[in-house]
């Protein structure tokens, strides 16, 4: 059973002497017992795990290993670089403008990048955004503008080219050609139990980010009850890991540190998030959604080089909204990827619930917290999101939060409204609401800002 | 690909309830998480991985969380019995003498158990004894046996219980009744750098012993420079590990740490050591191997209840040797299961190397340490032993020390005999056993003991 892999020790080829080949139990018995990996060594087994040489089962035997040791930031570069490597790097060279991302690690009512990528490409840079789906309490773009009748998100990378010669930017989803280890790599540990290793966390998310081709991206590392990462400490241990990985690789990279102790906005389900975002990109909604598009999108100008300062990439986030081309721009958008634009004009187009109900406020008071994984959940029971990674979505269902913490509420008020399609899931998921609002008889203390704090590596000062 | 298992929640069973059924990947999660696994959930992993319902892929991840996080001596248990459980468990309740088994950790010239067997038979007690081939510098008691012509190993239970009923003693290798669930989670182990367990390693031996359906046993647990613990701190946490297992399935369990800093006896390789093992039988040969068989032996008479004390053990065994009745009762053995008595008769007619080459003294002195795991690798070297479980073994090579350390040698006296066959490796056996010498000026101090300590449970004691 034992496998060897090929050697890519570039100093042994270039030198014309045969490296001894590297073994995968070898590896695995190397990071077991705690000691660093070489880039060779790393890329061996990415490689030969690719490949098919190297199985599951050693595969699975040092991504736990891996988890329980660690890795040094030396080893989590190499991976990153190995995994980005097993597939196809885009080359974005025939674009003039700066290419920038955004990519966030998963929230409630997290909407931001359908409102971000035709902001910041209507402001001159150009949005190469791959996307991926929901996955238990947290909503995914892709399900979000697959609400959009005909928006067609499996784009080849072909089609990627023409959408954002189009129009400057284009959402799609993970291809067959980009980072297939981590596609691989990725199902592996869903089912071994070795998903929550930061350092494998961010190889995946930057190998699949740089492939785009891209000179700066901006992280939005969610942190509270909503977030993966419920401790801001260990948000910032996985942010710092992915932009010094990131400068690493010599790209711009920034994160920003932000907050998910409440859902962000009012609206959580597929089709309700992309009216709340029609909504923002009309100088509309509400107002934390807009802070925070314009705080990533200020960050995504400055990396990407189109404004000297945040301010003034505060600026033009907010002109680019006000004005209206953003708008615009999501809609040639939505066009060049196949969606009805009826739907963009009118929004009662999107798909919609069938049935409302309505979660009154038990008592009069203040809304001091919202458990926001919780309302999270409330959607997925609704059919709105996922709990495996195969289940088909509902892209009509949701909750329409209609207070927030700090909000006062009477007794019997409405504070949210369940939208569903199947009865039986719609009690489940009202009690899941009322119980996740806290009410207290006085407002809460100041609350959390948006952005608890910035984290910038040497190169992304500049 | 995740999968569920069968609960075998014997509460919820017995209450008539049915419990939820045990997913791989949250035990997986557990383990990686350092909580303790009930037995259920390690029984539904064993069962599971047995079976085939459980991937090989889950299975590495559960072991490498399982070496690097340890587990509590009730998992230990849980997991022997479970492995156990996984095959045929030998009834020998037919037989009435108290059945005793013995088993070592391996060395190298580690060839008491030819001797134990029909000494112990001999004494009074049936001894079932399933042993295991030789691997890396260790040689293996199935390899020894096979260079006796015609001796067969491959025996299954029937023929088992029938050269038991014939002579009290028999020795065979695993069969595909026993533990079937060790064999397999030893083979993925092994190329996922997960065998260096004391756990697995305790659940692994314990497992296979156990289901001999034997009432004692008695452990021979090697330390020092041969063996695979090289710090008796090692040797002697695995040794309390496996007595404390055996205690708690009930069984009487001893386990000596004995010395293997230096080979055992003054042959190493199959067929000569089944000469030595004659020569020992005949109440001759080393005196290492003869007090280590004795003292063994008085250990297996004491826990089988053959003899009320330890000194008349060591009578009883000294008694079956200078008797002869030990060589019978081995040639009764050797007879019953196909091997050829001229051969144990006259040991020129056991296979033979057909070269030799003297490894000499460079100088005057005293032997002061052989190096004994490079003793081993040189058998290996010559073809008598394995790197790998599929390589063949050739019966007749090896290695035969003349000076043992405290020996007085002289320069160009000759301290030890390489016997080969293939031309191409004597020299590089011949330089690994010169280098394994350490000559000096003065007699060495005082050698360790042949038994360093015994570890006893609470019901060894009686």
């Amino acid at each position: 059973m034992t496998q060897n892999l090929p050697s890519t020790s570039k100093g042994a080829e270039s030198a014309g002497t045969a490296a001894a080949p590297v073994r995968a139990v070898d590896v695995i018995r190397k990071k077991r017992d705690g000691h660093e990996l070489s880039a060779d060594e790393i890329q061996a087994l990415v490689q030969g795990y690719t490949s098919g040489d190297i199985p599951d089962y050693q595969a699975a035997a040092w991504l736990m290993a891996g988890l329980l040791r660690g890795f040094t930031r030396s080893e989590t570069a190499a991976l990153t670089d190995a995994m980005l490597r097993s597939g196809e790097v885009l080359d974005l060279s025939e674009f003039s403008p700066k290419k920038v991302d955004k990519h966030s690690t998963g929230g409630v009512g997290d909407k931001t990048s359908l409102v971000l990528a035709p902001v910041v490409a209507a402001g001159g840079l150009l949005v190469p955004m791959i996307s991926g789906r929901g996955l238990g309490h947290t909503g995914g773009t892709l399900d979000k503008l697959e609400s959009i009748p005909g928006f067609n998100v499996n784009l080849p990378v072909q089609e990627f080219r023409r959408v954002l010669r189009g129009c400057g930017c284009c959402m799609i989803g993970q291809t067959a050609e980009i980072a297939p280890a981590d596609r691989k790599l990725y199902a592996l540990r869903d089912v071994t139990a070795t998903v929550e290793s930061p350092y494998l966390i961010c190889a995946s998310i930057m190998s699949k980010k740089l492939a785009e081709g891209i000179d700066a991206l901006v992280l939005d590392v969610k942190t509270g009850s909503g977030a993966f990462m419920k401790k801001e400490e260990d948000a910032v241990f996985l942010a710092e890991l992915m932009v010094e990985t990131g400068e690493r690789m010599g790209k711009k990279v920034v994160a920003l540190i932000t907050d998910m102790d409440q859902p962000l906005g009012l609206k959580v389900g597929n089709s309700l998030e992309v009216e709340e975002v029609l909504d923002v990109l009309q100088g509309e909604g509400p107002a934390d959604v807009r802070e925070l598009c314009i705080e990533l999108a200020s960050w995504m100008f400055q990396l990407g080089g189109a404004v000297p300062s945040l301010d003034e990439g505060k600026q033009r986030a907010a002109q680019m909204i006000d004005s209206g081309r953003g708008l615009a721009k999501f809609r040639e958008m939505v066009k060049l990827q196949g969606g009805d634009l009826g739907a963009i004009d009118d929004p009662k187009k999107l798909p919609r619930a069938k049935h409302t109900l309505e979660v009154v406020s038990p008592e009069n008071g203040f809304v001091s917290a919202i458990a926001c994984e919780a309302v999270g959940t409330a959607c997925v029971i609704l059919g709105g999101g996922r709990e495996k990674k195969e289940d088909s979505v509902d892209p009509a269902v949701g909750i329409v939060l209609h207070k927030k913490p700090g909000d006062a509420v009477s007794a019997r008020e409405p504070i949210a409204t369940i939208h569903y399609n199947a009865d039986s899931r719609a009690e489940q998921a009202k009690t899941l609401v009322q119980e996740s609002y806290r009410i207290s008889g006085a407002p809460p203390e100041a609350a959390w800002p948006l952005v608890h704090r910035v984290i910038q590596g040497s190169g992304g000062k500049n």
